[in-house]
């Protein structure tokens, strides 16, 4: 028997665990594989392709997913809503930007709003607005993201959250991340870091190895790789990605790189095209220490549970029984 | 009955809960108070002064504590470490340094040897070195520290600690936080900010006052006041604190204040003596949120013990018991 937790109902799903809507690496594929497995997969809408998220549908099949949109790059392009609420996804995600110009019409279309915060701030934004869910994010996750780490973090957003529940975002790979986030009062956890590197995830060959290969240690935040990509992200996010070349060239350096942008331009693009990791980005958090091989997302997601359960045993067993009276 | 880990016949303690050596702070009333109420009170050994730290132990009385040194400092003034061993401390923690040259000096004390990491390569150092146990700690805890978060940090430094007992340290301010540690597979929790506005601390009233008050989403690291205080602190390590003026208005020009600096040391030196904690550093973590009175520090430890026991019992509500074969 599975740990079920609140959000188990909310979303109809077996395992209280959300594959983050990664922009360009959580297609439709990889989406359905994780619901099928138990959880919930969202579909990355990122910065919104209209073309490119009518196609990580139709991947996802029959299956139970929802998705994820960049907030402040949704309002550039709404009709992608109405696209994404088309297709009648379990809920719809929105993170970094003002959520509320959407709200209604996903509500009336009977989809769950999900609100990725990072601040306390905004975490009483959301729960005035009544939004179904809220993912609490800290700073180790990988992608855009705050100051904020997972760990104390999610207890205060629950302290503030009247009952809305909270899902743990950053940090969290294994049944031990879980079993932790469930600890501080989450109903449960959303992962990105441990489904990159799947056998389903998007992302290139050489991304996967090279996120298998690292350490949180060897991760940052910085907004190099935003300046390269001429995406003009607000300053309250930047990008947590392993270090590469490019980083340790320009990231003490952004005035430097804005004056040879041109060059760094092409020479981003070209390592794009070719999937060179040294210096293209490779978008995964601290919790890197903790993947170890390529493998499909059900044998990731099983695993998970049945270390959470494991580790909510040895737990028990600290315990003793409550004395009868 | 309380939670019980193998921390607790390491240093003979009921709960698994140790106070940070807060430099300035963790006093041995503190540092006895909590060890009296069950967990092992460290005395913020700091950057070493003799008389301070005498009147510490004196304090302590006949209570059952351990010392904290930082490292680097010690290097400077190494008869601090005799002085500390004279008084059969249970443990003596060293952070931030080579704690190689120490280390046959407290085990033939009889001392236990605790050694506090930011990083793997660190970690790997202490565990091949066959220390007693290792603070992993996540750069959310209020004072010096790194860049790794504790939730994805704790479980890496269990993956390649060979058995040594890891405490998590960071962000860890009640039940939930010592819950999520142990989820985790940290033996125990080591709290700072929780106690940094206890009873029997040595923070100034106004300070206490300043971290009651304070928000997570209102700290942050930086050297300002390590420059304010002449203290030469290595590259690898920053201070987290309040927000305050001070911060406001030189954490980003760090050159600035470098220019001004007799001025400002100056500044800095009145507001001390003042108390003033708009520009005086109030030097707690993102725990920050979750400590919301002034207490006897018996009184926090017991609370946060009971919290974390009914957290492992609420867990085990969520997993339905193995079925019998």
């Amino acid at each position: 028997m599975p740990i079920r937790t609140p959000l188990c109902g909310l979303f109809g799903i077996k395992y209280p665990v959300l594959l983050a809507p990664m922009a360009g690496v959580s297609g439709g594929t990889l989406a359905a594989a994780v619901s099928r497995a138990g959880g919930l997969g969202l579909i990355g809408g990122g910065y919104g392709d209209a073309e490119w998220l009518t196609r990580a549908f139709d991947d996802a099949g029959d299956a139970r997913v929802g998705v994820g949109f960049i907030t402040w790059a949704l309002a550039r392009q709404p009709r992608l809503l109405d696209l994404a609420l088309d297709r009648n996804p379990v809920a719809l995600m929105l993170s970094f930007g003002d959520f509320k110009p959407f709200l209604e019409r996903i509500r009336s279309a009977q989809s769950k709003l999900i609100v990725q915060v990072q601040t306390l701030d905004q975490a009483r934004a959301a729960v005035d607005a009544g939004v179904d869910a809220i993912v609490a994010q800290g700073t180790e996750a990988g992608g855009h993201g705050g100051a904020r780490a997972t760990l104390p973090f999610v207890p205060a957003v629950v302290d503030i959250a009247q009952g809305v529940p909270i899902i743990a975002a950053g940090g969290i790979a294994d049944g031990r991340g879980v079993t932790a986030a469930l600890a501080l009062g989450a109903t449960g956890a959303l992962c990105g870091t441990t489904f990159f590197a799947s056998d389903e995830s998007l992302a290139s060959e050489s991304a996967k190895q090279a996120a298998l290969c690292g350490s949180g240690d060897h991760t940052e935040r910085s907004s190099v790789f935003d300046v390269a990509r001429d995406l003009d992200w607000p300053s309250d996010w930047n990008l947590r990605t392993l270090r590469n070349t490019f980083t340790r060239r320009w990231s003490a350096d952004m005035a430097g790189l804005n004056q040879n942008l041109a060059t760094e331009r092409d020479r981003f693009n070209a390592a794009i095209a070719a999937e060179d990791t040294d210096i293209a980005p490779v978008i995964v958090g601290e919790a890197a220490d903790l993947i170890h091989a390529r493998r499909p997302a059900k044998a990731i997601l099983d695993e998970m549970m049945a270390q959470a359960e494991d580790r909510v045993r040895c737990l028990g067993k600290s315990v003793a029984p409550i004395k009868e009276e």
